[in-house]
């Protein structure tokens, strides 16, 4: 296993490429991680100023008083090289190569990432990149990308992408999110992966314990067979999510033209993955639902969905998407029905979904608390979704204290949420702290419920023997 | 074909069930309705009360000094049919029933719910419900639901639903936000159907000059060939989004206890609205993305998308969605390749989607204004989806007025977006009064762009003669 704390741990970084012009890439990256709030040392690799924007200037790497834990290569691209070159001979632990123009780009791009790849061959350096926007890592209190996180929320999640943009835009957005916030411990770009990749990456997140769920972004595997093999281990402990994107021809090719990926048969990667006990978010909006669904929540004990609905026309749309989704939605037991039927007309059955609209005439707060209370008591199901109105008529002071009760009762039994309403972010707002994700929408809310119910079941499996023999770390490439 | 128009443009309203408790039902859709800009008159109908909330309230229908249009019934269900004949004795003219606990419940309500229907029968009454919320008409002014609306966009969007969540909390969740909002003409909670069906509100729809885009959410048909038979000729003019849920036998289950609703296969439900040419939502969220963007843009002229993407990563899994969805996406004409390529380091390649993020920092409004505006402009393509970053990066000043000069420059080929950043919501607002429509994510943009192109390809399919031929307005029932 790679010591890679060089990379996610930095204890000093330099910049090549800072210039006193604030505007540029490198100067970006520099000032974001001085405001990020990076402790240790920092310098800026310029050959024409002595300081940049406060830290010391130094012409070359090598000129630097120490051997840096991590440099930052953003430089034009004909530059990389010899900048590589250079770091090696300065001793430089780990580099992130932002530059791209390589692998994913025209031949002479292809070339030059190949003679990068056999100047690290011999060295101990670790490399993430080209072509990736830097990586963001709570255990070193660094924030390397070229986007300005003013806030970032730390927690269990393990990020790893072939692309930027959950070092970049995605986390830029879920990180100005008030509410429902994602917590990552590390997001790292790896980008073409001339050095560093997933199955690297996979390791270190498997043995840090401040992370407990991983989500791999990937548009090809380095080395299927080996990081399937390691993730089926993994898997029993942390549930990992991926998004594996290029899932069609056409796709394909983009991601070619992206990362440099080639693809394998979409079919073969689902059939793997499947078999490895690795959930599959199929595009990137699925990919933070679970990845939060799954940071928040307690593994489910089983596939058996309980729904409550102030919508009978949404609980029908659940139960259909559940159904579909190959979760279980069962009757509720007799006391639940008796529990919840207290709340309703005399005439109006109890089913699974339970409809609640009628109750809210009796009183929106005992319709909401008793409802919710009684499908999670209810020892015939293993999740509960409950689907509510933020309407005015439903409203009721002191919403947050409700919901709290509703959790504390819960005995950790997992509890999702969807609400519809004008005052759906009020309502929301009542739920911060207690960890029950709040969706979007019934459709990624089951999609989060079917995967816990999945992974649930699939914690244990030991994936074919055929399988895991042939996996070897060494074989690399893709499925194909 | 029926004339609606006192359900759907009432002069007189009257609410059986107004009381002096203002908490009450009745008292708030009596309020609701006043409060709601309802420019007729309005009468309370309650045994002991002179007046109610400043209208005139006489004891029963019978002793109002007019017939009215359109009198809701808000009354325990014991009261129901008793009020329903009282309301055909004294002339009115429609009726919605809003309470619930007939065909949906126990064998009393089925029973009674007959007892409705014969009653009707031969009378000449326009009656929606039991088991409604209401609904909203903007020919009328008229806001008929318990969930009061401070404010109500119209526009283009005829809605028609057996449940209520369409006019209570999904409508109120979309009236209260404050972009990217959604035009509804009528919205009509259908529920039961003991009188008015869809069939009904289809033909006034088709004949409504002010509706230019049908939505149906169904739980079963009440007359499936008749109704599909009517949809096929009135979407070659107006296209129809059709959720028809109860899709699997849970679902169905769940519906049956909803709205009482039988369901069909789902295999055939889905067979014949594809023949038919209706467009085919799977949930509620994708309902509403697609009537949006139905509403917003122009039928495009082919199957073609081109996409302009500053997320390599998010350009692929649009295309891997929108290779599924059956969009076709080609590369780009030699001119459109030059164009973008000039705002892009030479060596990269232009595909489609078409890779701008590293063109941001040769300026981010040429890159973004540019870009689009080149897709837009290629001759290959028929619609164009972009997802932008809004991050601090990429942001700069007059982001409304470059939205509008690639609009303007479009000459009407769709353009749908998603926004990516901490900038969202205010490169939102620069988009306001364009008519373009923001998705929350990139499924949803490609769920609408296929649906869109599917339909363009599906405006004047004549399904198969044998369904026609079978198809009466008479025959009724599920397609079972």
């Amino acid at each position: 296993v790679k010591d890679l704390r060089p990379l996610l741990e930095p204890t000093s970084v330099a910049v090549l490429g800072a210039s006193t012009d604030p505007a540029k890439p490198g100067s970006v990256l520099l000032r974001n991680i001085r405001e990020g709030g990076f402790e240790g040392r920092v310098y800026a690799i310029n050959p024409k100023a002595d300081s940049i924007q406060g830290a010391p200037a130094h012409p070359s790497i090598g000129a630097v008083p120490e051997a840096v834990d991590l440099a930052f290569i953003v430089l034009r691209r004909e530059l990389v090289h010899q900048a590589l070159a250079e770091c090696v001979a300065a001793g430089t632990r780990a580099v992130a190569i932002i530059t791209a123009g390589f692998g994913e780009a025209d031949e002479w791009g292809k070339q030059e990432q190949e003679k990068l790849a056999a100047t690290i061959a011999d060295a101990n350096l670790l490399v993430i990149g080209p072509n990736t926007i830097g990586l963001v890592t709570m255990g070193g209190r660094h924030r390397g990308s070229f986007v300005q996180f003013p806030e970032w929320e730390d927690g269990p999640i393990g990020l790893v992408a072939q692309s930027g943009v959950f070092a970049g835009a995605v986390a830029d957005d879920v990180m100005s999110q008030r509410r429902q916030r994602l917590g990552v411990h590390a997001t790292i770009g790896i980008g073409n992966r001339v050095g560093v990749t997933e199955y690297d990456l996979l390791e270190a997140l498997a043995a840090n314990d401040n992370v407990g769920v991983l989500g791999f972004h990937l548009e090809s595997f380095s080395d299927a067979r080996g990081f399937l093999a390691r993730a089926a281990e993994v898997k029993r402990h942390k549930p990992i999510v991926v998004l594996k994107s290029g899932r069609t021809p056409t796709g394909a090719r983009a991601a070619a033209s992206h990362t440099g990926a080639l693809a394998a048969d979409d079919a073969v990667v689902e059939q793997i993955l499947a078999q490895h006990g690795i959930v599959r978010a199929l595009d990137d909006e699925e990919f933070v639902a679970l990845l939060k669904s799954f940071s928040y929540t307690a593994t489910p004990a089983g596939n058996r969905l309980g729904v409550v609905t102030f919508s009978g026309a949404m609980g029908v749309v659940a139960t259909d998407l559940a159904t579909l989704d190959g979760l279980e939605v069962p009757a509720y037991s007799p006391d639940t029905v008796a529990r919840i039927g207290r709340l309703l007309p005399e005439w109006q059955g109890v089913g699974n979904p339970a409809d609640l609209w009628p109750a809210i005439d009796l009183g929106p707060r005992d319709a909401l608390v008793e409802g919710l209370q009684a499908a999670l008591a209810d020892p015939g199901v293993d999740q509960v979704l409950g689907i509510l109105l933020a309407v005015p008529n439903a409203d009721f002071e002191g919403i947050a204290h409700a919901f709290a009760g509703v959790v504390a009762g819960a005995e950790g039994k997992p509890l999702h949420l969807v609400i519809v309403g004008s005052l759906r972010e009020a309502w929301t707002d009542g739920l911060e702290g207690l960890r029950v994700p709040v969706h979007a929408s019934v459709r990624l809310a089951v999609r989060s419920l079917a995967a816990a119910a999945w992974y649930a079941g699939a914690r244990e499996r030991v994936p074919e023997a055929a399988l895991v023999a042939t996996a070897t770390p060494s074989d690399g490439g893709n499925f194909a």
